[in-house]
């Protein structure tokens, strides 16, 4: 059984209007350039020590220029002091003058921080072949003065959205040997959004004391269960990035696999990033609702979590969801899709409490109280494989006539 | 470099209004019974003899009963005389009782037809979990009279159907040793299309003189490059069959892999295969176009393969072509994601015959001509990746309103 199951109670609390610039030791700004017609388009955020930091990055073999350049900061000394990013352009596809840009964006940030060059990260989102206004973004950047208080914070998370609806922020706390610890994050997602760190930003901050590594290593197994678990259209973008800094701060004693409270933190975190990503699959291009799948009995976690992103990601499913039609069929079709080991003969499913499916075949249900229940704006599809005790959670949302009209016209 | 290639002239030519009943020994018939509201919904292929056949089946871990049903016919000898199959129930999930209806169905036509049970082949396509109304399955057999007219393939056809909102049908020839050869193709798809068998039928026959291993090897070569690459929305079926029946009547050599012409018949299935496909990549629910991706210059075959399926079934992609947008950093996207072998700075795109990048590189086109260009009903997506020389082509559909329409509402 995992560590990170969510039957062990970690007193992981939710802080209300908590954000990145909650934990101690962070200020955030954000501002318009004009790379965005209206919103917020360039934004930081800086700390005022050298936070032990961590990433995780798109696998996509197309990777835009300014995660190498992140990727290169972090592999001198795995500490930031500072990231900037901007939106409305990806810097993606922009070959050796793209590299040129993010390596000047980097330095200018760092010039004006008055930080070392390595102690920045950069990232850019947006359209993807265009080259960096780099007069705007130089002009930005020397503009940039972040503050503690959340209008920091909600300035920054304006300023990484591209066709989100509503800004992504979340804050947690909890009490490690008796030091209070707390964990912000932001998010940007939408569209290109897809298991394995597609189109999506993720920013988390903590004032909690781990070391580089360490860090990497909660943040590549909690990636793996919140972000890697979520999809809107199974397009994975080339400018993804997680990144986790931790100023230290708060005063505990470092925190390593071997502490006893180890696992406490990787719950912040875990909570920390579900929540970011269940923010995103939520505001999916055109989404009307999120969709859960929830999968039991499976051969282990590793196939349950392959069965419930086969469900959130058909398109099938998506539109069934979408019209508020039980139609457990298409469920069927994606989990035989998932090449999981099932037992044909003995497959539950449940919409929310309602049952659609026993050992695989139909049972009598109100179809008017299933399409009352598919109205809500969380859908739970709950699946049984009776194979073992792999269990996984993955996130989705419904496909609309929307998300055909925002992508038939993404650029024009 | 495959035989399968179109560089070698195998003098395969498309005969004009034909259909699986053109080749010698073979009839059709299609009829209504009820299942469908209006269109067809029970047909039969009879062949005069044993024809020596093949099939390939769905990957989906939750195959329905007549899938099981069929592949116990063909074990026993690899010979069919007749195919019985229904549309509107698929006759999947349903448990002991869907084995024994598709038994039922089996043996009922084998009674029909005077012929053994074990040389009958059925299947059913529609609503899953729903049970076949056997009562009428069972009236309708009894009134299946095949033709040998062009009107027994038509009826067929339209039997097959569910959501297709045309009927699908060709005919090739070739001479093998001096003896004229035909071959005619029948299909359905629609939604549910997805490589690796999904949901969709094809019944192929022919007069030529094949066993039933050598076919089967070339079912299954020439599956891997035709129906394996279509697309429409990434969902596999439970149902899904390629079924090829060959006569022997026309009396040609016995072909074997050995046969000095036996690449013409492999080009000829693959011909017949590769055009019922691309009827039903352009048949997608909603599509108004069909979307050919030919990816050269991949490290072989196989990934270049990888690639053109990406780039087909990438929503993004789909939606730009919905919107005649020549949105190539979309198409860049898939490539990325697709995990194959890439050159970062050297990949080039073009729509048709007009270059979007060059080098990774965006170059400036008309945005008026590419627009223009991308109303066609038919869009070509070229792909240099410049690695090596591996080669291919996949098909899929736009991604529209239609499509979010036709599947919020296909129960109900």
């Amino acid at each position: 059984m995992s560590l990170l199951t969510e039957e062990r109670n970690h007193q992981v609390t939710k802080v209300k209007k908590g954000s990145i610039v909650t934990p101690k030791g962070f200020a955030a700004v954000g501002m318009h350039t004009g790379m965005k017609r209206k919103r917020n388009d360039l934004g930081a955020i800086f700390c005022d020590v050298a936070a032990d930091s961590a990433a995780v990055y798109t696998l996509s073999k197309m990777q835009a220029a300014p995660l190498q350049v992140t990727r290169e900061s972090l592999a001198k000394e795995g500490k930031l002091r500072a990231v900037v990013i901007n939106s409305g352009i990806a810097n993606a596809c922009t070959g050796k003058q793209g590299e040129k840009d993010a390596y000047a964006m980097r330095g200018q940030a760092a010039g004006h921080f008055g930080v070392p060059e390595h102690q920045v990260a950069v990232n850019s989102t947006g359209v993807i072949g265009d080259f960096l206004p780099m007069v705007t973004i130089t002009e930005g950047i020397r503009q940039l003065k972040p503050v503690v208080g959340s209008e920091g914070a909600d300035q920054f998370c304006e300023a990484i959205l591209t066709t989100d609806t509503v800004t992504k922020q979340t804050c947690y706390q909890t009490e490690i040997s008796g030091t209070p610890i707390t964990m912000g994050g932001a998010a940007k997602g939408s569209g290109m959004i897809h298991p394995n760190m597609a189109t999506m930003l993720g920013f988390v901050t903590t004032d909690a004391k781990v070391g580089h590594a360490d860090l990497q290593t909660a943040l590549r197994e909690v990636t793996d269960l919140t972000f890697n678990r979520i999809t809107v259209d199974g397009d994975t973008s080339t400018n993804d990035m997680v990144l986790v800094m931790a100023s230290g701060v708060a005063g505990n004693d470092a925190l390593t696999p071997e502490h006893p409270e180890w696992s406490t933190f990787v719950e912040l975190l875990r909570k920390t990033c579900e929540d970011l990503a269940k923010m995103i699959a939520r505001d999916g291009e055109g989404a009307t609702k999120l969709i859960e799948a929830e999968v039991r009995g499976a051969k282990n976690d590793e196939e349950a979590g392959r069965v419930a992103r086969q469900i959130v990601g058909s398109d099938l499913v998506k539109t069934a969801m979408f019209g508020k039609d039980a139609n457990w069929g298409r469920i069927i079709g994606a989990i035989g899709q998932s090449e999981a080991e099932v037992n044909p003969d003995h497959i539950d499913i449940a919409l929310g409490s309602i049952p659609v499916l026993v050992n695989s075949q139909s049972i009598s249900f109100s179809e008017t109280e299933a399409s009352a229940y598919l109205d809500n704006d969380t859908i739970h599809v709950i699946v049984d494989l009776h194979v073992a005790d792999g269990f996984a959670r993955a996130w989705g949302c419904d496909l609309t006539y929307e998300y055909v009209r925002i992508n038939a016209s993404y650029r024009t």
